[in-house]
């Protein structure tokens, strides 16, 4: 069928796209802890060709003014150039913040020919951009630069570390195509989005109908069951470019590919999920319908109880079972189980945990990621969201953010 | 009409009420931060006539043993005997939690004569009783004491102080009642109740009818309105205890010091609300509907990110329209404003936060309790909770409690 293949570094893989990260004076220092230099502020996808674009956005109320100009497109547009920026979400900036994105775009003009540009923005709320700063980036690109790190780099925000990662796949009739994203997002990390920005660039020759049914799929599979404190931000976007310059494509292929990419991605977010040292899978099964192993999966992952029990490696399954019964889906205590990863916690007949057991529930917790399993014994629907615990870092990072 | 006036003390001010706390062992140390001595953990409150007896549990699915165990009682029973413990939840225990109870109750009747006698549990979920130690209580309990210190002292867990509040209402006519009241709860607050166990005493000649419906209004402007961490136990229990012997009544007298009394013990939880240093209104205004005002309300007291601005004392009011914006009620951020006490922090005129209202945001940030509210601008409804800052106390409170 096909072979994938993980390959180093990000979008500079992907055929056709350029990319470069730029530092105006918005940020003082590098988010990624373990670096010392300057990120960027500002930064930049393009293509030489020009794209077809899907996007799924937050489902806040207040989308902020990148979202507003990005609709404002006729459907099907085409695009070849993403302008980014940390420090500054452009949102809750009303008419105004959407007359300063075109503004801009009418000076990047000056600099390099664009078409249809979109931009997209992450920092704080409240405030408008600062043009002259950002403008000043437009003289310091190097436009033809590959410069996928530098462009990760650019959009951290509280992340701990750069995220991105690139895939190439080589079918059958050996053709190949590339598909890479660079993507941010740490905390207000919740289902239906979060604030996160992910951009995923591809060379695959895939029509415009296959990118919306698959990055909706893979959206679901991904950003949508992950939850680091559920808050959901007013910028989450997760936007496909695909520029078809490889030629080559496979439905299936790019499915799994786009998948992965978005997974991996989600999972990234969780393990930088501010403060948080544990991945947990919260799995709900034998629920009476989806809907409510939806509901009582993210009851779960957004628990305070759970998630501070976990970073204590408490095994207080009391807290978990209490969580599924605040949550109001359909439960019985006589029908309920919980396991942790394999090892069974609670049932009807094994209601209290022996220290054998508890010692053993201890040596589980220890791991930087587990799954907890909550079968309600009604009906036959699961779901698995995923969820971190929550530490004294959390606070400390949400308290002093912005000052 | 009536005046009210409070007095010292507790349930102890109640003419006909007994109660008294002892410690049997499972408590090793004092819950008050302030106190050195060793806090009882089982404790009683009697009538020495029969009391008619109202309560609202827990919307928990998993309703713990002792409200099992009283809702087996029939409608309109009455009772003269109300058993409490701290460190052991008795939920989740099965069928078994249940006959604990009942042979506990076989076992006090050796002590004192016991009618249709109650039990209410908090602490830990998931472990039967201790049927020896709390039995141990029975020959140590002075059944003629009115120790209401001792008696609130007994059923803290994580509280940092205890809660008592006692109302005399003196009526025009020359006759007079009671009212008093214990309580516990500083964390797994939640609307809809929370890990909290509060019992009102009254010695009012007070019809069960107005009972039900007055306990009804008082819980939904107390109880029902704060939030420390949106989880919501499986104990929570609100119980009114009315024996009658004053002979004296007065539906609006008994409502205010109902409303009164039960008010201000949720804002004594609030105020307890583990690790929390601020205690903020969020009043929601000019919503659709009540639901809508309700739930957006609700989403701030409960937004991790709107806790954690409120402990950095950051007037980030994007924090505070992101959740608006996220909570799903119909909002235009247009028409939207928000106020600190009486500062206008955001309109639509007014978006950006300039130096002098920051530095005004700050001083009343720095006020141990003040006001959110926000004008949505869309209908006349308006809702009022209640919720507290997050701190690193919190997350050690609770990652340590078991262990």
């Amino acid at each position: 069928m096909f072979n994938l293949f993980s390959i180093k570094g990000g979008i500079d893989n992907v055929e056709g796209f350029f990319c470069d990260g730029v530092n105006v004076g918005m940020k003082k220092k590098s988010a990624d802890a373990e670096s010392s230099h300057i990120d960027g502020d500002v930064a930049f996808i393009r293509s030489d060709v020009l794209c077809d674009v899907t996007a799924r956005f937050t489902t806040n109320k207040f989308q902020a003014a990148p979202i507003k100009h990005y609709q404002k497109y006729p459907k099907d547009f085409q695009t070849n150039f993403l302008l980014m920026n940390a420090k500054n979400a452009n949102a809750m900036t009303g008419e105004q913040g959407v007359k300063d994105i075109d503004m801009l775009f009418v000076e990047l003009a000056k600099y390099h020919e664009v078409y249809n540009p979109i931009m997209s923005s992450t920092g704080v709320i409240g405030y408008r951009l600062n043009q002259e700063k950002i403008a000043s980036a437009f003289s310091k690109f190097d436009y033809n630069a590959k410069n996928s790190d530098n462009t990760a780099r650019s959009i951290m925000t509280t992340d701990q570390f750069k995220k991105e990662l690139a895939f190439r796949i080589e079918l059958d009739d050996g053709s190949s195509f590339t598909i890479a994203a660079i993507c941010k997002g740490a905390g207000m990390i919740n289902p239906a989005m979060a604030t996160m920005l992910c951009f995923v660039t591809t060379d695959a020759n895939i029509p415009k109908a296959d990118m919306e049914e698959l990055l909706g799929e893979a959206t679901e599979q991904s950003f949508n069951r992950i939850s680091v404190d559920g808050d959901t931000s007013t910028n989450d976007t997760l936007m496909l470019l695909a520029n078809k310059v490889s030629g080559a494509y496979n439905k299936e292929a790019f499915r799994e590919a786009l998948n992965k990419i978005t997974f991996e991605l989600a999972m990234m977010i969780l393990r930088d999920g501010e403060g948080a040292n544990k991945l947990v899978a919260f799995e709900v099964t034998g629920a009476k319908n989806e809907q409510e192993a939806i509901t009582a999966s993210r009851a779960l992952s957004n628990s305070l109880l759970v998630k501070t029990a976990l970073f204590g490696e408490d095994p207080n399954w009391g807290r978990i079972a209490s969580t599924i019964g605040a949550s109001g889906v359909e439960c019985d205590d006589s029908k309920l189980s919980i396991h942790y990863d394999n090892l069974l916690i609670y049932s009807n007949e094994q209601r209290e945990l022996d220290k054998e057991r508890e010692a053993q529930a201890y040596v589980i917790m220890k791991n930087s990621s587990f799954k907890v399993t909550c079968d309600l014994g009604i009906g036959t629907a699961s779901y698995t969201s995923y969820g971190c615990d929550l530490s004294y870092e959390y606070v400390k990072i949400n308290a002093e953010y912005r000052t």
